[in-house]
């Protein structure tokens, strides 16, 4: 409700029924509940109110019965493109199972196609974010109806107030982004740069950005595609996915400018806030979704490359970053045995310096981002989903798609496998693909996942007995195996000269 | 897990990831994990498993993408009949709204069509009951795959133990239905008999059936239509739509039967248990989904008829019910004046008595219960759903359908305005209705059920300015309007003998 | 096919069944067929394909299996933003309702909700423009996945080669779309311009191009809103939705400028070209459907005012148009009686200069644009859905949103009867509306359109009995009805000066 | 309409609008409309109608505007269970992708979730078809609304008149079902008996009736479980998946009864009657869906192995059929290479005899039949879906449920490569499997499908290089290859007594 005061919503339109009651309960005095004797004539009244007066309508409608007897006038509003706010009661989760008198059966479903958007928040807690997302979505042009179910019950759990003043997307707007990111510059003291899969194809416009200001780069959580030179001076490395880190790793800085990246992909829940208070955040994006989903800030949905270029040639850009990149990774002792590390080191040596790393190795993910470097536009690729199955396939089709670039596939012995029949078409094809089998013979990110969860006894993680010379072969491929450090080098060099598709089955052994 | 060993499920076909590792931590000795190296491959097998073994097989997939993989077996599945019970992992709860890292968005949508169900419980306290409820779909026939998604933060909530007794619904057997009931009627000391709108059309089957067990009969909550003469002596009442309520007023039986009802349709959230600790209920309906969302007991999906049939004609049955109607409504006070009772009350006493109760007024339904009954077969409709302008239309539909049979029509001022377009068509087709406004000024129903919820200040409730006689004359209908008790009778009686439809705008005075 | 070659795909990825063999009968050679061993493999070669080639990679996928094997990296595919256009085989149209060997149920739901779109087109003539736009959705930024399921029997219909050369949509380019306006001016000899319902707020944008431009300006058929003033000297009148009509009104016209409409809203289906052929087409909304649904021409989904701001602010801009309004219509004979033009007229000469129209009277659509101009920003509203029951609730909301503005409703009798229940809002809230009913008895935009069909019964059209006086009584608002021409003028004078809500019951004659 | 005549529908309730018009173009005299002022009020109606009248009420309403109105009372009608069965307008087929005026945008969704079936035929010529099944949908038990959405030029295509005299399913009736047959059986001259997976449970049952009646008994198309003795006497023989191939094997006939299989799964399209003109066919089955898509003679959806009890348990029971099993198969040439045929009766002698056979290999499928029987009971596992990857990975779960059985697992070289991480769990559990590769080299299925389709040329269908020994090796499983005649019965037999899981590569020639 203080949301809808502070978005200046005057009036309710309703038709109310017992799970909506509670709804109104602390209803202020300032805002009116307009009744209509049918719902529709309540949709109807909010469609005509929202167009002419260009702002919200907020609806309240009875569970399934309700929305039911409105959805000709949803319909008429969808394609008015009248932003209205429907808030349909619910009944209370507890008996939901049991197909309570009254309820919405798959609530969410019932006025499909005809709305924007329509959610059933999945706890009490979302229900303020969720009104506060569907207020956005409603109000970005194409406008339109959107609704969102509320069990009854939810009315009475306690909530942390939203932030009000935060994140307001504005669709379509680059001419805004660039204002509104260079008046934040003029104000602040530290800014830093996070970049995401979708300016890979901005690299020099984002290395121009970074170099003028003279502001660190961070990758955002789990890119799939390099942003930015690793290699760079101003790389200050890769966030972690979760929330207390991406806090830490942030935390000098007043102003975090956001390109082409969600804000933020989280693994794992966390406490706390989003970014360090009293920052200010603005995140560019050409995807709605990434922008609906931004836990923070303020949010701008434009053409990326538009936007790069108006900031680069604005004659407002100053020095005023602290450019500082990552620190060295750590020295290898030349006696440690053949580990991830070692191995992520000879590839970084002695792999091409044109080729391109195609990757699916969750476990060592880490350890290849800071012994293996990718310094090249369009030079990394992997699964932005986290879904298993998708990178040796994906070298082949890199492959086909850069016929005079060598590949260096590098998958895990358990990623691997997933579509391991991609093999055959390396060789039907002929491709140069380098395919490096990290076989550390277990599903080890499980492994070290698990200590997240406290858990002890860790079934379904073992891989025994997998025979990937075999697996080569059995689809044609040349395959050698290295166990030992000491030839991994002189079987890297001739596989990257092969010029043919061949894979190293490279036994890890644990750090 | 207690469900999974109590149901002989001895082991677990996957292939996991982050948001599964918890499900896993408490894993009995008893269940191994069958570890497929693709999800494609975990389904598989677990469906030849399925159908080989006659039973239950068990799949953890991770969220959207280990499901990805798997739904070309899936669909197979679907079409194999195999009864697969699909646990997949989703990403924590809090974190859903940013779109996490490996999350499924919309995860009841990805296997469909190809699942008998999918379905992610609107709250962690589900979870235990929604997959016992996952294990039956699955099991019944034609079988086939199921899902359910289950936040990675559910599996640390603490939940009430599933009665892992209970609950086996069993599909397309008329035969074990009658077994069990005669079976239960042979160990039960005081049965009870609660019908609903699936045995309306079996009246005579079910006085039939109460009165050789001399077993008082209760209408379930909110029933849509009559299946028990309201008058007869063993009537005992209407169940209110509230857990407590049900409790007690079943309380001195240790068998419950339900025929053609829910068990039970709520109103609002209750506590306690959902019958008398030690007492046993079997449900008969024709509907899977009502034996789907029943909440305790057996329940047997047949013909309703057929089973009813095959009790009534068992040599087993024997009467050992404490036959006992409900008691007397209250004698009305002479000198009250024009009350909701007053009104049911006369036209109890002066409807025809072949006339059919069409009702849409949800404040006076329980007076209307009390005062009048019920009494002949097909004699009320009201709607199943509660969702308001249904019941002027249908009273036309109803009078189409029954072109010799008066209908007495009782609507609400507030309800009947829902649909109010319907009395033109009674007055084009010249059909023989009697509409009764119980015209109270309010959306009364609402106000009363705000104390429920402790509400001072309550809007949208009150209706002031409409002009009943005037509606009716707009669609060309005869009106008058009654204010004093007096006139009622009379002009009760005028109507019932018009043989034309006429509108009767009731002003009822708050008892 | 030649559709791929002349987009420049040179390789289809897949895995075939029977259903898919058709579509290769007559594969060019210039097209390879990559075939891989698993349907994951396929999409994750084409994901990798599509992305390092910055291009669309096209797949050939089983019905339902092979589109179930290859979800995991659909999902994936989504999520990396990969423009992968699946076509997925489907089992010939005659046996889909026998459940055929291989089909598959339900198509469009199977890939959701991990594609950007996913059809089925409703007939085989239909089968090279879905492909065509599934292409445009696929690789507007943010790409994604896309399927087309194609039924087996559709690839040897015969169907008319789509314009490859037209429609390519560029998503979020307001710079693209005015640099292709300002060079297709350059180029033409008579642009005209069309505007809709989106660029209503830019009323001040368009009238100045029109006049620097002194180009004529057309409606868009059954626009919702209006955005030019119909009184303009350039205002040239409003096109109907019929193709033939289309073409003919634009036919002087070499360059057809469509800001904020559909390209375009048909109500009957028609013959021949779109546009006249040679004629040029350049559409700009702010929202991607309107650009998918797009018969012809290129369109551009972009901030509309900012490119109208481009384009009044190029200097680039000259007049080349031969700015002609249309008609003045023909004058009304002293005698006639009072049909629906002469209310018009009367209604044009009697209401206030700033009121507001609010419409639902499909039969007099057409009189009231040639007798009632709207010449006012904002001054126009009505359903853009043509579903009844809006116009009524949507007058009490605009007087609601306007509080200072006189409103004229104006509605049928029909159509104001679906959502009779907002006058209670008029007058609960006495709101300066005037509700003039139409009243001609009948459904009589029906019975026009029942002459397209050529039939000569016609059900369900006549409207006797309602009388729209107690209608207006039964909510409490004053009325009156006028069945003479003489008293048409005094009444409507005393209604506008009210200051409260009237309805106003006119009986018109057939003119 | 002779459709709606036919099931004694007397009128029709509705609001019209432009696409509606055409359905009443030839609407008999007999047939009222009865006209609702706004469409809730119709379905309202409808539902009082169809409930009080027990019997189908027939509603049109008007594409989305229309149908939106009345989804309040749809929804009431569904909780009613009431058979109302909705026809919606939509607009003409040709314009539905430019998004016309009055169209209804995924017109299958919206009604849902409170519809039992909502479907838009997907060509003109099976809208008879789609009507007829929505009224057996709506009238069968629980009841509830339907909707079929009619495209406007869909009215003006001729269509074969449908059979109004069959398929009129009736639910939960085993009783009915067993005395349909009982009757049939008396009148009849030739039974036949045809069964599916549905009936693979009920063995002896089956055996029992056929052998009762000496009927002989056909495999239903594409049966993924035996269901009858492959070598029994009354065995006939596998009936193929196409319309004339059935109707010539049946055509002795003047009965077919068909247990727990679709009527029928056809592959391809096909022409001229589904059965023999003028023999009788009855379908009993437990699964709905199947029912409703039958496209000949009446179904019962029952209790399989009560009705085929009573059936046999019947004294009205009496040899009348004409016993005939199936021809021998020809027999094969010692000098023949090794075909697949050889391969087939190599197996059926020296495999255990109580070995259970998982198929999966398209293109020898029907050779399969011929030469290797199946004659025990759950002794034949294939996917039912005709999806590839399945059939591997089932032979492992096979393997788990029957701890002591030996396992033969056939699979083509391309079928097995879908889900070949497999092998790797028969190695993991030492489960004691066979694997018979039946390799050669092509996607042979295909190849002999393209015939059909009068290809030349064919894509995708050739496998070089694949080597299954290292396939096997690849997950430590142990393989032998196979080529000529000689050896292969060595081969066979030491694999059969190995205990373990063995693969065998047989590269067969074409016979």
């Amino acid at each position: 409700m203080a949301f809808f005061k502070a978005k200046g919503v005057d009036r309710i339109f309703g038709n109310p029924g017992s799970t909506e009651l509670p709804m109104f309960k602390d209803l202020p005095p300032e805002i009116d509940y307009v009744l209509a004797l049918q719902e529709a004539t309540a949709v109807g009244m909010a469609d005509g109110f929202a167009q002419a007066g260009d702002r919200i309508a907020v609806v309240s409608l009875h569970s399934a019965a309700g929305v039911g007897n409105a959805m000709g006038n949803i319909y008429t509003a969808y394609k008015n493109k009248a932003p209205v706010l429907i808030i349909a009661g619910q009944q209370a989760r507890p008996i939901l199972p049991f197909a309570p008198f009254l309820f919405s059966d798959d609530p969410e479903l019932l006025p499909r196609p005809y709305v924007k958007s329509s959610v059933q928040p999945s706890c009490a807690e979302d229900v303020p974010n969720a009104v506060a997302k569907a207020y956005q979505i409603a109000m970005q042009h194409p406008r339109g109806p959107v609704l969102v179910s509320v069990p009854v019950d939810d009315w009475d759990k306690a909530c942390e107030p939203i932030n009000i003043e935060s994140g307001c997307d504005v669709l379509l707007d680059s001419q805004g982004a660039s204002s509104a990111i260079l008046d934040a510059l003029d104000s602040c003291a530290s800014p830093v740069l996070v970049v995401g899969p979708g300016v890979a194809q901005d690299w020099d416009h984002i290395i121009s950005l970074a170099e003028t200001l003279s502001m660190p780069v961070w990758v955002s959580p789990f890119s799939h595609r390099c942003a930015f030179p690793e290699s760079h001076p101003l790389f200050a490395g890769f966030l972690p996915a979760m929330r207390e880190g991406i806090v830490s790793r942030l935390a000098d800085h007043d102003l975090v400018l956001v390109f082409g990246a969600p804000v933020f992909t989280y693994h794992i829940d966390g406490e706390g806030p989003f970014i360090r208070e009293g920052s200010k955040l603005i995140q560019v994006v050409n995807d709605e979704a990434l922008a609906k989903q931004a836990c923070v800030g303020d949010s701008y949905v434009a053409d990326l490359g538009g936007v790069l270029t108006s900031l680069i040639m604005s004659e407002r850009l100053r020095p005023i970053g602290i450019g500082r990149g990552r620190a060295s990774p750590l020295e290898i002792d030349p006696v440690e045995g053949l580990t991830a590390r070692v191995l992520m080191d000879a590839l970084a040596r002695l792999r091409p310096k044109n080729s391109i790393l195609v990757e699916e190795s969750p476990s060592t993910r880490a350890t290849m981002h800071e012994y293996l470097p990718v310094s090249i536009k369009d030079g990394f690729y992997t699964c932005a989903s986290g879904g298993l199955g998708y990178s040796l396939p994906a070298a082949a089709g890199v492959a086909m798609a850069k016929p005079d670039t060598p590949i260096l596939a590098l998958l895990g012995d358990g990623s691997s496998l997933y579509s391991i029949q991609a093999l055959w078409n390396m060789v039907q094809a002929q491709l140069p693909i380098v395919v490096v089998i990290v076989n550390n013979g277990h599903y080890l990110a499980l492994r070290e996942f698990s200590k997240h969860f406290g858990m002890d006894r860790l079934v379904g993680t073992e891989l025994p007995g997998i025979d990937f010379i075999a697996q080569a072969k059995a689809y044609g491929m040349d395959a050698i195996s290295v166990s030992v450090r000491d030839q991994l080098d002189e079987c890297l060099k001739s596989a990257f000269v092969a010029n043919k598709p061949v894979l190293i089955d490279v036994h890890v052994a644990r750090s």
